[in-house]
């Protein structure tokens, strides 16, 4: 059974409540689609309130609800009483007196709890900083046991920034509750993977040695130029090609938070072991289930699974 | 029976109106919440035309109309045609032709009635400048009336700015129609209640001498600093906190139209007697029963009356 | 029977296109209006992605879904992930992965091809810089169907910047499929109509013809200022004022593609003849019948028609 009054981060989470969002999103995505909302959430209202800018996040949650047939309020930093110099907390406050469940983006790591301790209604974390983005946790472990079935006995290369790319922190956590599974890193000097994440599961490893290591993802993150210095940043540019993907194996996926600027080259789109798009539309039943779970609709997710 | 096209300021109500707006607003209250979408307005659509940015006033419409069953269009001003040189009255105009009801945020006191004239749908005035809001007067007074049971025999102080303060002025007049009320202002220099709203039954008053009126109700309000001198700011400052809210009686509620700055410490947010947010809540409410009225349900209001 | 997927131009479209769906625009009207919310499209998801602003466009394909009981996520170019140097395409096929049918307006012409290509739902051209703007041609030829009846045996005048109003190449050439018209143009010197689109069927003419030709229709357009020569802006500057209407005859309508800046007089807003929001209106049922034959609604379209 589903306990928790909000979704802040990866690492509280259970085994057991990470299945349960996978199983829920799967039954999610077979019955929703083209003509068939739900109703599970009608009558509820969801607000998204972005003190920082997302297209991917907020329209997926946006999607995410009306499907599920609830209503949907957009907040965002600009054009609001903030102008006024009205407190985030405030706003929030305003914002939970016409809602059920909110989710949040807030720039500055660490302020979640906060959050959700001082609202009553759910509170999702969708993204806080370089802290946690856990409803991309989320997708990316729906995306990688929809490809291959499980979540144990892999091996995933990670590429770019490991130092601040909080998608990776998240994924790598959450993948150790499965079991055994090997985890690699290709990262410019300066912008590796913290110590606190490095395990005895993961390797930093050279370019060059990707192909031998026959991965069965490669999760590629955009760099920030702006954290690298000027020497390194042609240095330890990279960029997944044709030419790369011709060396890979047939079974390697490669996967990507997005959004992408020159780390993959559009060449690779119609590759089928290129998956972001997958993993965007898999946001949508994964951020389903979830706001379903947390507004106590287990009852109805459980009806339509049988 | 209601028979107004729009809802335009206060002055012109009735207390029979009010009292019709106050009654539904309960009737709604009760049937709506988690889960319970109304119906009455299914099919019709509410625009918000906003040419000045508003958070909780615009948001409080938006709810209201969802879970009435109706749906939403945001018009704001930024990204707008209005780039290219149209009017506003040509914007409302276009707005007009995709919805069956409008709420117009305008910083100029006073086109409201033009709007209204020009336009065939209900218009809502969702505040202009510093002439009216009345929709916060009609949540303030459904506030008022659910802590306390009743409209008059009231003391009222109003704090801050009582001169620019519109919704000081529009709660005065329409408390002014329920009976025989006492209020009482504490304003900085060059910010009193101007004589036009300045009655009998109000006095201007220090702020030592708060404690001693045993107020009801407590209604402080932001000071715009811009509109103060810079030996003012000092002097005229005030802040409710703790200490502050430990003189005071019981049964006094402090309320505020929000949003605040520094008038009211965060540290009395806990205090049942700091009432802003049931304000806000309350605003949902009493914006449902004037867009049904606005549109012609009194029918479905009465059948869910019963 | 519908066979396109995209809808993005009106050079490509039959007349038995356009004729289908002038008649099912006629046949929603019929069925719309104040509380009679449709199922057509219920649990379906429209995408409006506007790189540029339009109060006017965006709002009424919004409106049109939720008539026809979809869902609308709207996206705009301001705070989005594009700040973070995505690509537009990378952009629409994450919403996509969102949505059923995307409306796409896009400042630079000729890109919509590309994007029909790239994405597998419905395309609809919003507008694509000073190229096209099919959806506007279909309204102004529902518009005058609705007003004369027909749509051949026309004098229709055109008014303002012929060269660069994508609104007026487009309806030149969709009315053209409907029989004999004849067109005339009154321009300023460098904004004629290009010679591509001026056929047998058009001829330029001065102002002061005007009044002798009778014309069914006058179709003014904003005349961008940016665009001609501080010598020609006094030149040949016009207005639509109540004398000018005086001349005219009863029968001749006035129309215009809006936003107006100075071309026409707010004093003939009153004029029975003055219909430019009668054409916004009339698209609303258009882009109605657009969605849903994209979406492959024929069936419930002629349930409803009988």
């Amino acid at each position: 059974m589903w306990e928790r009054k909000d979704f802040l981060d990866v690492d509280s989470l259970s085994k057991e409540d990470i299945e349960m969002i996978l199983d829920y999103s799967e039954v999610l995505e077979t019955h929703s689609g083209r003509g068939s909302k739900l109703d599970i959430c009608r009558g509820e209202i969801l607000v998204t309130a972005f003190f920082e800018p997302s297209t991917r996040t907020e329209k997926s949650f946006e999607a995410a609800m009306y499907v599920l047939g609830g209503d949907v309020l957009l907040h965002h930093e600009a054009g609001s009483s903030r102008d006024k110099g009205e407190s985030k907390l405030d706003t929030l406050r305003t914002l939970e007196q016409y809602s059920d469940i909110i989710a949040i983006r807030e720039p500055e790591a660490g302020m979640m709890q906060r959050y959700a301790d001082e609202l009553d209604i759910p509170v999702i974390n969708a993204g806080d900083g370089h802290n946690q983005h856990p409803t991309q946790a989320i997708l990316d472990l729906f995306t990688i046991k929809k490809e291959i079935g499980c979540l144990d006995d892999l091996k995933v290369i990670f590429f770019g920034d490991l130092k601040y790319g909080r998608t990776v922190h998240s994924l790598i956590k959450a993948l150790r509750l499965f079991g055994r599974n090997q985890f690699f890193g290709v990262a410019p000097r300066g912008l590796e993977l913290p110590q606190s994440f490095a395990g005895n599961d993961y390797e930093e490893i050279d370019m060059e040695d990707v192909i031998k290591i026959k991965p069965d993802f490669i999760y590629a993150t955009r760099i920030q130029k702006e954290r690298m210095s000027l020497d390194d940043r042609d240095k330890y540019s990279y960029e997944i090609n044709a030419a790369f993907l011709c060396k890979l194996p047939k079974h390697t996926k490669i996967m990507h938070p997005l959004p992408r600027v020159n780390e993959i080259n559009i060449e690779v789109d119609k590759d089928p072991r290129f998956i972001p798009f997958k993993q965007v539309r898999n946001g949508l039943h994964t951020r389903m289930a979830l706001i379903a779970l947390l507004l106590n609709h287990e009852d109805e997710l459980q009806k339509i699974s049988k």
